[in-house]
Formats: C-alpha cells, sequence, structure tokens
C-alpha cells in the first residue's frame, strides 16, 4: 500500500488545480465553485504541506479594496487553523481579455503597464503570506502569426519586465525569488520562452539572473516531446530548479494537466529518482515544494477532485519508494557499473593534463583500437529492464 | 523568375548533402559516390559560394597520412579553380560504431579522449582552409533509457569537451568560432541540448561563452513543434546566430532534410524576412553563410541531386524577393501600424520613471479602463492575410 | 488580386466559425454573441453562399418552444432575404456538462438516449431548412483513462446510433445524408474514429453504409500529423467526401481552427489542386460545398472577425488560380511525365493476364535489370519545386 | 519474479529483430551478422514459440536456387531440432534501392510487376514453412511530395496488388491469410494505408476482404499520437486482428522500436489486459501469436541483444499477471460499477424499442433532468489510479 502523505513530504497544490469547473474548448463547467477555504481545510486533511493560488484564483478579479482584504483575512485563518503554508504566488495574465495578446509582451504598452501593475500589486500579497517563489508563466506572450509579433522586441519587453520586478523585490527587502514556467503552446500558437532551454538561456541575460530560475512542469516539456527528467536536470545543473510543476501528459497534443504519474510513467519514475536520490551521497537533489498542477477530469464531481489530489501524492510516494528499492538493489548497482554510468563523472582530461597531454596520449588516438572499442556493448536495455521491473514492484 | 545565385548571396551546402548516398533505416544507398572536387566545380557552377564538410566526409575514415594529404590538396586545388570557400567544417562523431553511446559524453572515457582528438586534429585543418565557424552537432550525445545516462555529468562532459577546444583555439591563435547545432531527437531518443533554448543556456555556462554560439537547424526545431524563427530570432537577440542550416521539415517526425521551402512554406517566408530585413534601418540581420544542410531524396538520380541544390537558392531568392515586397507595400505598413507590431519596441517604462513612476501612475492602473482596452481589436488576422498573400505572388 | 467571392463558389460557413466568443481554456470571452441573422447577411455580402450550424448555435440550449419556433423563422427570412442556403446541420453534443463523457458512447445510458433524442429533434430541422448533409462529430466519445472506456461496447453504441438515425431519416423520407468527422483528440485524450480512415472502416459496419460519409477538417488530420489531401483522396476513393472542413492548423498541437491556408500552405495547394482538379477529364473531383470551419483569432475584433471570413475565401480562390496555372504549364507536363506519375493509373497486371501470365513473364522478374531499374531517378523534387514556384506565383 | 516463458505463451520474434546490425540513419553497423540458426536455437532455448522473416532476411537478396535452397533447409533442420514454428512470413519491398518509390504502388509499373512477383515466390515459401499469415508493411508505398503520387490511382494499384495475391492463395489452397502493417511515414513522408483505420478501410474494398485483416504495430500508431490499444479495439471489433506487432516508442518521433513496455507502459497495461482479458467470458480477446517487433538498441552487443529479447517477454507477462489481479480485484470491481464502464454493453434504445419508441418515452428528453444527470461524477481518475497502483505491484 502506499504510505500516507504528511506534511514533510513537502506536497503542496494550486488553489486552481481542484478548484478547477472544468471548463474546457469545447464545454461548460461541470463542478461548482470551490472556496478556497474549504480547499484549504480539505488538502490539509489529505496530508499536504502547501497551497498556491493565481491572484483572480483567491479574489475574484476587479474585487473592491474591502471585499479583497476580507478575503485575505479568510485565507489567512483557514492557513493558521491547518498549519499550511504559501510556498508559492503567481499572477493570472491570461484570463481576462485585456491580456489576449499578452501581459509583458502586449503589443499594446498600456496593457503592458496594467500587467506590470497587477504582478507588482501581488507580490507585495505573496511577500506578506511568506511566500518564498513567485512563478511567472506567461502562457499569453506569444502569437499565432509570425510577421504580427517581433519577437526581439518582444524579448526586451520580457526581460524589462522581470528586471524591475527583481528591482522592486530586492529594494522592497521581500526573501522572495521568480520561477519561469515555460510552456511552448497553447493558448498561444507559439509561446515565448516554449523549453526549459529558452528560459534558462533567457535568464542568463537578466539584470539579476541570481534572483530567477525556473518552475518546469511535466506536461509543457512533454507537450514539445522533450524528456523532462532530462530537462530537470539540466536545470539542476545550472542551479535554476527553483520550483517544479508535477502532472501527466500523454504525448503531444493539447495541454492535459493529468494526475502526475497518469502520463508517461517511466519519465515520472526516473523524475523522481533524480529529485529524492540524484543529490550528492544519494540524498534529494530538491528539497523545494512538490507541487501539483494539474487539473481532475472533467467528467468528476468533488469526490473525483479530492480523489484525484489524493491519487498525485500517493502515486509519487509509490514512486519514491521504487526509486529506493532500484538504489538498494545490488544487481542494479551492478548492471549501472556495467554500463559504465558512474564513469561519466571521471573528467575525459586528467587534472593538468590539458589539450597538450591528450594530444601527447597516443594510446588516445594513434595507437587506440577503435574497433575493439567499437564492439563493446553499453548494456541499457538490461539497465532499463531492471528499472522497468522495480517500478512494477516486481523485484 | 527567380533570379540566378551568385556567390554575393552566399549559399553554401555541405558536402555530405549533395553526396548523400541515400542510405535510410529501412534502404540501401540509391546513388554512387561523389567526389568531392566534382561536387566543387558543380556547386560552383550552380552560383554557390561555399563548400562545408565533416572530416570523413572529405577524407574516409582511418585513412592514412599520405591519403589525406592527397586528397587535402585536390580539394584546395578545386577551390582555388572555382573560387568556392570553405566557411564552416565540422566534425563526424557519430558514424562510426565507436560514437554509438556518443563523443564528449560517451559513459566510455576512451571514447571521449579519442572524440576530442578526433575534432582537434580536424580544427587544425579547418583553420588552414579558412573556415570561420566549427559546427558542433552532437548528434549521439544522448540516450534511450532515463536511468542510463547521469545527465549533469554528462553536461560537465560536454562543457568540459567544449571549454579544452576554445582553449585550443585561442592558444593557436585561430579565427575560429563554434556554433552548436541543437536537434531533440534521431539518432539518439533524446539528445542533450535539444532544441535553440537548451544549447543556448549551455554556451553561458561555458569558460569562454564569446567563443561559442549556435547553428540553428529548420527541421531539428520543428521536430519538436518549435518556431524556427522564433529560435532564429531569440539567437539573434543573445548575439549567437553564428551560421544556420536551411532545409524544410514537414512537421513533427523523423528528420527529413527537405529542400527549403520544402516545408513550412510560412515559416521560411517569416525567416527571410528576418534574415535579410531584420536588421537595423530594414537591412540583413545576419550576414554569415545560407547554408543548406539537406538530403536530396531517396528516390532522386544525380540529375534530381544537382535539380535540387539550385531549388534550395531558387527558393530562398524568391523568399527574399517576396519578403522585400511586403515590406515595401503600403498596405502592410499599415496594417503593421494596426496590429501595432513596432509599438512593442517601446520601454513599457519610460526612461527614468521605473517602478516607483509606473506604481505613482494612477492612469495604469486604477484608473485603467480595462474592459474598453480589453475590446481593442489586434488585426492580425488581416496582416497575415497580406503576408500570405505576398508569399502567393498575388500583390 | 485575388477574384471576388460568389454563390457559385459555394462557400459555407458554420455559425458558430464568425460567432465564435474566444474562449479558450485559458480565457473568457473577448467578444461578444453575433446575432444569426446578422451573420446571415454580412456572409451573403461577402459572397458566402451557405451557413450552417449546431442546434445551440441558433437556439439557445433549453429556450422553450415559443422561443425556438421565433428564432427559427427570424433566422428563416434572413436566409430568404439573402439568398444564402442551409447546405448542412449538425448537433451539439459536447458543450453541455451531462455531454462530459459522450453523447451516443456516455457510459450513462440515459445521457445516451437523451444524446439521441437530441439529434432527432434537429434532424428535423435540417430536413426542414434543406440541408442536405447532417455532420456528427463525436468531439466527446472517447477517453482520458484507457481502462476506463470498453472501446468495442463504445463501437457498438456508436453504430446503434448511426443506425437508428439513418433509418428515421429513411422513414421520414428526407433526402439527408449523414457525415462523420473525425478527430484525434481534444477535448477528449483519445477520441474515437480518431481519423478518417478510422471512420471509413467504422462506415463499412453499418447497416446503410451509403448514407454515411465523411466531413474531414484539415486541422484534426493534420493533429495527428497525417497528410490531409491524402486523407481527402482515400475518402474520394471509397466515395465518402460527403463534405468538408477547411481550415489551418500548424503542426501537431492543439486543435488552432485558423484560416485556410494559414497553416500548411503547401498541403492546402495540393489540397485545391485535387478538390478543383482532380476529377475526370481535369475537372472537380467534389462538388459540395467549400466549407470553413475555423475560428477568428482571439486577439480579433468584428471588423477582424469579417476580414477573416473573408480570407479564407481570397485564400482558396488564391489557391484555385495556382492550382489551374500549375495544371496549365507544360513544363509541368513534361515534369509529371518525367516523374511518371500517370503510368500509376495503368494496371500493374494486364487486362487478362493475370498472377499466371505475371509468373509466365520472365520479363518481370527473372529477366529484370533490377540494378538498372534501381538506378532511374524519379525526378519528384524537381516537380515539388514546379509546384513551389507556382504556388509562390513565380511562373 | 516474472515467470519464465514457453511455448505456450506463443511469444514469436521477426528474424530481422535480434538479428538487426544496428545501422540507422546516420550510423554504421555496431553489430555482425547473426545466422538464422543460431536465432532460431537461441529463441528456443529463451522459451519463444515462433520465429519470422522477410525473404531477404533468411535468403540473401538476389541469391541463386542452389543457395536458396540449402538456406531453406538449413533453416528447415533448426526449427524441426528446436520445435519452432513459423507463424507468419513477410516480404521485403523496401531496401533495395529499386523499390525506393514502393513495391505496389511506385510510379515504375515493371517494379510493380517485380515487387508482386517477389512476394508470390515468398508466398509459396510461407505456405510450405506452414506460416498461417503473410504480413504485408507498405513501407515505401507513399510520397513526400503531395502532387508527385496520384494517391487514388496508388490505392487502385494496392487493391489490384492485394487482389491478386488473395487469387493466388486461393487458386493455390493454402491456409494463408494476409495482414496489412500501417505506418504513418519513415521511410516515406508520408506513408500510404497510415493508420490501423485507413487500412481496415481499404480490407473493405477488397475483392475477398475476409482474407486480409491486419498487423498493427505498437510504434506505429503511437508516431501519429494515437492509442495502441483503442486501435486494437477497433481491430477486434472489425474482426480483423490477424496479428500484431509489440514494441516499445517513446512519443512521435522517430520509429524507436523498442522492447516491448519501454516506450508507453500504462498503454502497455491496457493492451495486455484487453488481450488477455477482453474476451467472452474474461478469456482471452486474441490467440494469435504475441510477435515482438523490436530492435536490440544499437548500444548493445550480442549479449544485449538475448537480453533484450528476454526483456520483451518478461514485462508482457509481467503486464498479464498484473491484469489478472486488476481484474479480480473486488476494490476494481466496485470502481469500474462506479464508472458505469459495463453499462455501456447495455443497447441504448431497448429491443423493439426502435427510434418510435425512444421518442416516445418522455423521460428521455422532455422530461430529463439533465442537470441533475450533469452533475453525476465518473470516477474515471480513482479507476485510472487503481490501474496505476496494480501497474506498480502496489496493491
Amino acid at each position: 500500500m502506499a504510505p500516507r502523505p504528511t506534511p514533510a513530504d513537502k506536497f503542496s497544490f494550486g488553489l486552481w488545480t481542484v478548484g478547477w469547473q472544468a471548463r474546457d474548448p469545447f464545454g461548460d463547467a461541470t463542478r461548482g465553485e470551490l472556496d478556497a477555504v474549504e480547499a484549504v481545510h480539505k488538502l490539509a486533511e489529505l496530508g499536504a504541506y502547501g497551497i498556491t493560488f493565481h491572484d483572480d484564483d483567491l479574489i475574484p478579479f476587479g474585487a473592491d479594496s474591502a471585499a479583497r482584504d476580507a478575503q485575505i483575512a479568510r485565507f489567512r485563518k483557514a492557513l493558521d487553523e491547518t498549519g499550511l503554508v504559501v510556498p508559492m504566488v503567481t499572477t493570472n495574465l491570461f484570463t481576462h481579455p485585456v491580456f489576449k495578446d499578452g501581459g509583458f509582451t502586449s503589443n499594446d504598452r498600456d496593457v503592458r503597464r496594467y500587467a506590470l501593475r497587477k504582478v507588482l500589486r501581488n507580490i507585495d500579497l505573496a511577500a506578506e503570506l511568506g511566500a518564498k517563489t513567485y512563478v511567472m508563466w506567461g502562457g499569453r506572450e506569444g502569437s499565432e502569426y509570425d510577421l504580427a509579433k517581433d519577437i526581439r522586441a518582444a524579448l526586451d519587453r520580457y526581460r524589462e519586465g522581470v528586471d524591475l520586478l527583481c528591482e522592486y523585490v530586492v529594494d522592497r527587502g521581500y526573501d522572495l525569488r521568480f520561477a519561469i514556467e515555460p510552456k511552448p503552446n497553447e493558448p498561444r500558437g507559439d509561446i515565448l520562452l516554449p523549453t526549459v532551454g529558452h528560459a534558462l538561456a533567457f535568464i542568463s541575460t537578466l539584470a539579476r539572473p541570481e534572483m530567477v530560475g525556473l518552475n518546469p512542469e511535466v506536461g509543457h516539456e512533454q507537450m514539445a516531446g522533450l524528456n523532462y527528467a532530462h530537462g530537470i536536470a539540466q536545470a539542476l545543473w545550472q542551479g535554476k530548479l527553483f520550483h517544479l510543476d508535477l502532472n501527466g501528459q500523454r504525448g503531444i497534443k493539447y495541454d492535459q494537466d493529468l494526475v502526475f504519474g497518469h502520463g508517461d510513467l517511466m519519465n515520472a519514475f526516473a523524475l523522481v529518482d533524480l529529485l529524492e536520490n540524484g543529490g550528492p551521497d544519494g540524498g534529494p537533489a530538491y528539497d523545494g515544494p512538490r507541487h501539483f498542477d494539474y487539473k481532475p477530469s472533467r467528467t468528476e464531481d468533488f469526490t473525483g477532485v479530492w480523489a484525484s489530489a489524493e491519487a498525485n501524492m500517493r502515486t509519487y510516494l509509490l514512486l519514491k519508494e521504487r526509486a529506493a528499492a532500484f538504489r538498494a538493489d545490488p544487481e542494479v548497482a551492478e548492471a549501472l557499473a556495467a554500463s559504465r554510468v558512474g564513469d561519466l563523472a571521471i573528467p575525459t582530461v586528467a587534472d593538468g593534463e590539458g589539450y597538450a597531454g591528450l594530444l601527447a596520449d597516443r594510446s588516445a588516438f594513434e595507437e587506440y583500437d577503435v574497433d575493439a572499442a567499437a564492439a563493446r556493448g553499453f548494456h541499457f536495455v538490461r539497465l532499463n529492464q531492471l528499472a522497468v521491473e522495480h517500478l512494477l514492484g516486481a523485484r
């Protein structure tokens, strides 16, 4: 049986996930509104540790100050009662029609200014609630038509916006970092910063690159046919895994936001192994929230909503158990050695050898038996089969 | 009619393109070998400016020094006779079975050392032939099985390799820059640095980032469903478009390497417009070779090979004409203005305004008429239709 | 310049296309409601020939009889005033939450019965308005979870439903045929009858297969990476192209419903050539409505809506002109011959020859010079380049 | 632990799978030739039941009669010694350059005649060896260029070819059926009969449709983003699952031919459940060979080849165990009922009710409480989570 989740597992959920009313491009809502206070209580009961939100999830767009303050107070009270924390907050710059051509990169400068103001206001709230990460998903920053958007100007404006927000956070003394969430397309035909790579590259151009990292989502990378575990590994390698969004996706199609593990199960296994066992000495490689950004399917009522919330956590914990067993299995250790997986950590050129040493080493080239080397097998299939059998709980 | 290409157009071809013998995963060669000297003469006749090659394209793998020198001499003679230049050279680290798990990132350290030596030798030749760009396509750097490759160690080794090569070039005093060519998959299940973004991000971690840029290929980005013109724009924006590979791809599938324009024609049009008219004052945004990395289809004989080489250049020139007409059309100028495309170049926050000024501007938020703003149309469809009609030569 | 559309061009539009309010999975409506009567007048002005609708497009879900009758009367009046016809009608079995697990194939039998009743009622209206085609897009008939839907039982129910509808139409004496519209996914994870092929296969199992054909949509086939022109060709070959949905899609991603030609332009060209010039003696291969099922982008206001409606027709007419010129070009005729395109119409085995004759023909096998045959080129690239140049209006 | 395979499990392998020398589009062979006799002995040792082949796998293309006969004799001897059977045979109409534009549908009529002769000769051998299924994978039947292939003429020729072969088999009295193997693309840009659906539709047009069924391959359907288990279900529903090809694929990309289960594990689970438990009374829905058509990765030596062959069978047997446990779990039975999965087997309209009865039933429409019905949840996520937990061996 799957172990029960506890706050120590650091599971968090977006308020917009369990609260999704299940409108889709071809269908009306199948569920009613979920009160944020109820969501907090229910998630706490299920063993979650945190809850996250877009400004408009918590406070209806256009609410006046009094309504806003009252709602924040109710929400804080629920947090206090349950011990749930708010590790991350984000802004909705996509639902209202004013953002139809984007927020930071709309062709309309007034919209860009409005978008920045909306974020600034919400950053204050994030800091007030103790969030450490501020996510930016620029889902409307993009285009359908190649000649209708000047991509370089758009990247200038994107950078301008992020730099301004960083400056604000520094000046205010907030303990907050930003995390960009890439996505290749939907709702725009092509979205700016479409993958983990593009966002990492963009960050390297910022005024304060150290304040900005990533929030990669399983399904978003897989919508481009990319390997999510590889993307997470590069983000870790560049010190930029600030947060992450766990869910499930079945291949290159519309954004499915299934329960974690209900998509590519093998890649989910590799991911959990990386997060939990990929650190120095085999400990965790990431210690932030395990955040679920999924949608309870449109076919579900609220019973199904809560069952789906639980399913995310159960699957994660099961995969964590499987990954621990995989790492502890002596046959796996032997197979990893036979595949020379660990040898890749050895520098190719010895300390102090340099290219001069390499050029001087005739065994490396002139006398290298290339055919003998080519004949050696790497035994990767056997290793993968061991992984499959551990995943299946068959070892 | 399409204008005839001349060397001023800077069209270059890989020796492996016209020389491809048309073996594919399910079929044997349909064409014989093409002598490099003949390729040089024929491409010169067709109006090309340059020829590029992998070491093993020019000199068979394992050839002895005498054979190697003789072949280089024949090739130089052909270049001298025709005026064709060698703007770019690259290494084959993928055909020989020794590279079956990669070159710089093979789990086998001896293979990694061999790979570096193979590149070092070929860099000398590149410099000798006057090449200014050295391309690195790491097509075998990747994996099929998530647990059989330590991605972070692989990126360490990748960086180690590139840093060493940069050091070598600097020490030798060669006038040579490197260009990484991303690809998402094929021949490996997942390739490291799968997109323009991932490669740009990787470059930002190098010891000498200024020496390394990109060589993005049309089909490679499109195999991940990404917008090639967007990728090129981001590469330009980061100052990293060192070279590029033009060809055609029809969607997310195996790497087709069709003739340029025989894939997504609209995106090809946007690309040529960006390259030719995207610079300051509307001049070219890129002045390097227009390099074709395509494969004459397996159904073609040598007549078809040369017809396909010509087709690449003709299509490019036709698209250049169409893009010039698009930019010169007053109705287009009016449509661009109506879509506020140029407004994106205006900073969102005025000079000296800062976030403080923005916060102080009540018209930006408190008094912003968000519904009125939301109601304004961007007229992007009309603009795109103008682009389509220019592309069709109908205006 | 593009010729102006006239009713003789048989262009038709879904009421839901120009009337789309531009809600998407991440955003609220950007446009108000469009009155059906205004749509009729406006489309007639633009040169369209027909208008089509889902029941709920014309008459709000749940309207009472009086409201329903009044709205139908207003609509008929507009048709009479403009001369616009209603060539096709269809049912909405996807928007209301009751259809969240499908209509004909919901796991809930009562929903299935309700769905059939909703269709039956609307068929009466279709017949009354003179429609000749009744489209069935089963967008909710599918599943996200492989073990939650018995696919064979679902196909039984699908067939039961279609058979019942056919019987009804026959008994009522309506002059109406059905056309199934395939789609691979979205809004369901996997939709039943996902492609032209699956739907054709399903039709072959029906009680009255002659009454049921296809309504293939450009983007739906392309969402599965399939060649739309090929799919249309197979549908024509099986006598099943009863209707079609023209629009644009840029590769494998969410359903974009762009303007026709704003996606894969080359495939659109091949399609128009097939429709207009693919019949016996080079005449049209299809004489039904050229129906646009697209969505004016969310960035557009109503000016943009009408511009986009026009754009569909202009592009079609331009492609028709280009295709006519392609077919009339003697160089194309020569290239088609060189590629032996027409030779495929010659039976492989001569009349009366049979396998016995083929086996007796030593020149076909024992004495066949397979290497000489293998060496002959097909010159397809040249032919395609001629197509590209015609498409670009450059010949 | 996984149970050991025995011939009763009916596992079969293509000779070309374990014998693949691991040439790919960018790389030379990494393994030597495998003798067919050794393959037979080795597969028998591992517990397989059958071996299959293309003519050219067993007998080199162009071998003379004496060499051919000698090789067949050696192969039969190995079969006799091991008890391995040959359940299926197929023809190679793709490797030799003569087939570069296809076999049955090449634009070159002589090639078409040669292709038919090659098949006819091999059918005699198939019958002689006792094969019951003759597979036709038309991997070269297709095109890259939309205007270079007349698709309807190609389908005429395809049908002509299949009809002729059926006639031959009938006249010869062979106990042999044909099975078409669909694939969407690779090695051609677009292949004819790209999916299970298109092939089923084609079969319905044949002179002897009862003799022709399908051989669907996991990866081929998944290369189009289609659900393989759904495709198999439709093939079973139409009585056309004559054979099948099991392997693994990780999404929409080149054809990977991984070990079964090394791709989409959840879909593999659903497939095995369907095959093993989907028949009447919960028995098998398919009793033919469980045929593996995979490629041992290029990184493997022969030790890895045999390990990979074993892995296919082990994974299948493990999934069969998991599926049996899933079906036996009372909580699953309860969840299936809650999701009303079985209710889909109940006809929508009662026996004898007809549309008249349905129209008369006011509870079905006029008095149907559509909102109450819409509010009921289907609990699919819980059911899927039970499937995931069974798959993980966690229940």
